[in-house]
């Protein structure tokens, strides 16, 4: 079996040897198991502020299917979204969501505003949090250990 | 003095004429006064979740001053924010956020996860809200009862 996390957490290596923040997106057809779209952080490179690795996968993914709802599609990212990603993830109708270190100061699902509680929330996704946690914070911690 | 909502106005409804929801932003340099950004939503022409009008305007406007941090910018949009807009306006460090009509449903400034009130938030704009809310919310209602 494809272990998505795994190549969400290549994804954030990669982010991170081009001096974005290590985070990495996997966006996979649940029916398939087939990757529809991989990504890392982006914003630095592309001068865009939403361009996290989950808002990326999901607008690829989106043209690949010429359809903005991602039904049946499962998301694997390294970090808890943040309330932009996570709102994103319920427009786009995400089946699943698996998420790896969890993300008390800027995270959107377990911490702040928690997007899928709110009653202003259309679609909530399956989640499971703490997927391959320790490496996903390990990644992070090294980027910013070593920019400082 | 440049009516800046009434430009936003006139997006939302060329929105509204391709079959979008109409919602317009236009993204301005306080500095000078110029417009950097206008758009609708363009989520289904896009097939893009992720393509509302704030999130087009910030993207624009981070790719043409060469930096996704848009200080010294003022948003004004016809419709309350949604959580993604919300914070992805945060996290562009938007000045000033003018809006139109409230949205009780889907609204993420004034209503549901307030992302601009969360200790998660880590740069918060002024808020108006209201401004030519009437116009705004007409545009909607005509849209939604003509689709029925």
């Amino acid at each position: 079996m494809t272990d998505y996390m795994e190549i969400a957490l290549e994804e954030a290596r990669l982010a991170a040897s081009r001096g974005e923040v290590p985070v990495g997106a996997v966006l996979v057809d649940s029916t398939s198991g087939d990757i529809i779209a991989r990504s890392g952080n982006c914003t630095e490179e592309l001068n865009d502020p939403t361009a996290h690795a989950e808002i990326l996968v999901i607008r690829e993914a989106g043209e690949i299917r010429h359809n903005p709802r991602l039904e049946n599609c499962d998301l694997y990212v390294t970090l808890e979204p943040c309330p932009m990603c996570a709102t994103a993830i319920s427009f786009a109708r995400i089946r699943r969501l698996h998420f790896g270190a969890y993300d008390p100061k800027s995270g959107g699902v377990d911490h702040g505003p928690k997007i899928f509680d709110q009653p202003t929330c259309h679609h909530k996704p399956e989640v499971i949090g703490g997927h391959r946690e320790t490496d996903a914070a390990d990644l992070l911690k090294s980027f910013f250990v070593a920019r400082r």
